[in-house]
């Protein structure tokens, strides 16, 4: 598929910027302000269910980077605005980022504070790319975290992302699916996020055609004439009236009957399921496994599975596919440096830590036991170092990783992490995350610099 | 701007739909069940604080309707998925939405259970939009139905949207500011969504600017070199050292002081307006507005101005720009007549009236005093009709209205609303919604029928 064809990348995304960072880009050019400028995208505070975050987006972020340009539509539309001069416009005709990019791999589990990029650049490129930068990388974070919760709620059992028709637009569904995979959800029910991204695709049946046929059991006959495999959804009237016709069909049917499970969508699913279970067991249906959906989240997916509740697999929707309990991340993209000095800004409870930064994890016997946010130039400390130089001179230093790898290296990243900090609940104390002296000496002079100056 | 350049319309928009869809329409196909179905959207239950829904988003999936279409390399995606034959994918390949459509206007307040749009088409073409239409009419709807909340709390000061970077993907984004505008937000930081919906653009400073300066004097007085009737952000450093800095400048420049207010983005907006605005007026700056953003709903907005805070607009963005307090709506998309019969299922908690319904709103002096659903062929009740024919045979029977229209329409309407029902709080009792006995007598019918055919 052509680039140009998916939902996450949606015609002139040139113009996907606030209007103050065109001005704020014509202002630094006309005064000649030409001097790099490094830029931090990070998370000021975690959601307050949160005990980690998986960052994800920023490969796709650096696709949109290598491709910015501004078309001729695009530079009418600015020119119609009247406010920018013909010396500006001919600047974003010729745009093209041409800037440094230091990122933490996809995937990573990231806390408050710690960069997931920075960018490096002349402070006109880096500031229009604030807006873009934000949403596409929170959008990608934000749903990879809610599901790294809901996966370690499954405990193993098969998450099917179903949360297109309520994800907050197209793009949401489609890199949303994306994000999910890679903090493990098996598969989407989205076709264009089967297409875009080579997510395995999955589905079973609607009520509508249930309600099509004169009935259930003319429903089922018919839909497993195509896809006899297939999962029968048996609430559309009475559930475990529906499960006791799947049964009957496989008396009926004998070897033909290759059906691999009932879906549940309403009502008690833990009794349901239960019941469901008996029925078919009873019917000699041990192989049928069952399939539950409606309203989950991650706490109701961790309860049914503490009580027991014989369910193989979830699907999930609403609650995922928007973040439900935190539909939003305090990201940041903040100027920490410019033409050479140490930038931040003092503002209440917002704090930005000044300069380039590395973040360095020490591992114990394979786990997690602390991150330190130190200065990028300070000589290496104890642990992994999380940035990597992403891109140079506006390219890619790399082909984008394959998306089953970016999973895998997910799942072991997350699995280094402490056991309360992977658990639903907030963990106390939270994962421990210290600033190295020398970066604490900084933010203290630059501080007080500014403090001073202004 | 051509229509595939824009966020809304993301290339291969047909792929956006669930797999079980095309499974199902294939199935219809192949069985010969050509007939007309009747699927109806709407939404089940209100999230716990909204009063009332705006509709939105309706003339965006016209468009998409209009458009539909199977290109080559959405067919050889299917295709590669290996379960659909090629007699399936040559109906795709010629598929045009021929169907008809009702709904309500957009700008129209509507309540649970009450037909946003109903699709009359050949079954299988009707189901195969489901995705489409929930993802696309819900995103607006939900995200225009927060912003009349934030409108209603700013009590005729203007709110900007700020929300572009927090919103979940780039189509919420540039959807939600159309549905904000709608909804009677008076601009949008994102230029995007200005290219493509003709919406006002806004934008001040960040404090990136004022981080690239020496001083913050120094980058107000750079700033108001290119942008002289500005508003500037006074909070980088310490909020009223910054609005003393503004009179200072408006002391050094005289006549050329054009600066047209200043933004505080944190800290305690209530004390700090008030403190603002005595500095201002103490240096003679009566004149220059104070513009309050960061962090802000319409819980924070109401109290500012219900205490008194002397704020003279909002920039409003997180909260806003992802619907924070209910970030999705329960709606759905469910067959409700095929071949002529009525259709509903019996599913827990899951009630779908059977039929093609019309609802009629009364008003009585101007106000209105409860809806009526009724069947659509019954004979006309009292009160006005809401839901009107908006395509036939695949094609809008209409221009799309414009923007400005529409929202001057959505705000007559709103203003229709009893007071408790357009208030923040929860009203009780709620909006009378009443169902007509013609219709309650199908559905008691169509669930005895299906009780004891299933």
């Amino acid at each position: 598929m052509p680039p140009d064809q998916h939902a996450a990348m949606p015609g002139p995304v040139e113009l996907f910027a606030d209007l103050y960072e065109l001005r704020m880009a014509r202002a630094y050019l006309e005064l000649g302000m030409h001097d790099e400028a490094v830029f931090s995208l990070f998370v000021r505070r975690l959601p307050a269910r949160r005990n980690f975050l998986l960052a994800c987006g920023t490969d796709v972020l650096f696709e949109l980077l290598e491709r910015l340009s501004f078309g001729p539509e695009s530079l009418d539309y600015l020119r119609s605005l009247g406010e920018f001069p013909s010396g500006f416009l001919d600047w974003l005709a010729g745009f093209r980022f041409s800037g440094e990019v230091r990122a933490v791999a996809e995937g990573t589990p990231l806390f408050a504070e710690e960069p997931i990029v920075e960018v490096v650049a002349p402070i006109a490129e880096a500031q229009i790319l604030e807006t873009l930068a934000l949403n596409q990388v929170g959008l990608q974070t934000l749903l990879a975290s809610k599901a790294a919760r809901v996966i370690a709620a499954a405990a193993g059992r098969p998450v099917v992302d179903f949360g297109s028709r309520r994800a907050q637009g197209l793009d949401a569904a489609v890199a949303g699916a994306r994000a999910f995979h890679i903090a493990g959800v098996a598969a989407t029910s989205n076709l264009l996020a089967g297409a875009r991204w080579g997510i395995p695709v999955a589905g079973t049946m609607a009520h509508s055609f249930v309600q099509a046929f004169p009935s259930e059991a003319d429903a089922f006959r018919a839909f497993m004439r195509f896809y006899p495999e297939t999962i029968l959804l048996v609430d559309t009237y009475d559930t475990l009236a529906g499960v006791t016709r799947v049964v009957e069909l496989a008396d009926a049917l004998g070897a033909d009957f290759r059906v691999r499970g009932v879906r549940l969508d309403s009502g008690d699913l833990d009794g349901l399921a239960r019941a469901a279970r008996s029925i078919l067991d009873a019917g000699g249906l041990q192989h049928v496994q069952i399939f539950a959906s409606g309203g989950l989240d991650e706490g109701k997916v961790a309860a049914l599975i503490g009580a027991g509740a014989p369910i193989d697999a979830f699907g999930v929707g609403t609650d995922l596919s928007v973040s439900a309990d935190a539909p939003a991340l305090d990201m940041a993209y903040k100027l920490t440096r410019y033409a050479g000095r140490a930038r931040m800004k003092l503002s209440e409870g917002k704090r930005i830590l000044p300069e380039p930064k590395q973040v360095y994890r020490r591992l114990t016997d394979g786990v997690a036991t602390g991150d330190l946010i130190a200065l990028a130039d300070e000589p290496a400390q104890d642990g992994q170092p999380l940035l990597h130089a992403a891109m140079r001179r506006g390219r890619r230093l790399a082909a984008p990783a394959q998306l089953s790898d970016i999973r895998h290296e997910a799942a072991a990243r997350v699995a280094t992490l402490p056991r309360p900090i992977r658990a639903l609940e907030v963990a106390d104390p939270p994962y421990p995350v210290a600033i190295s002296p020398a970066l604490a000496q900084c933010e203290s002079e630059t501080r007080s610099r500014l403090t001073v100056a202004s």
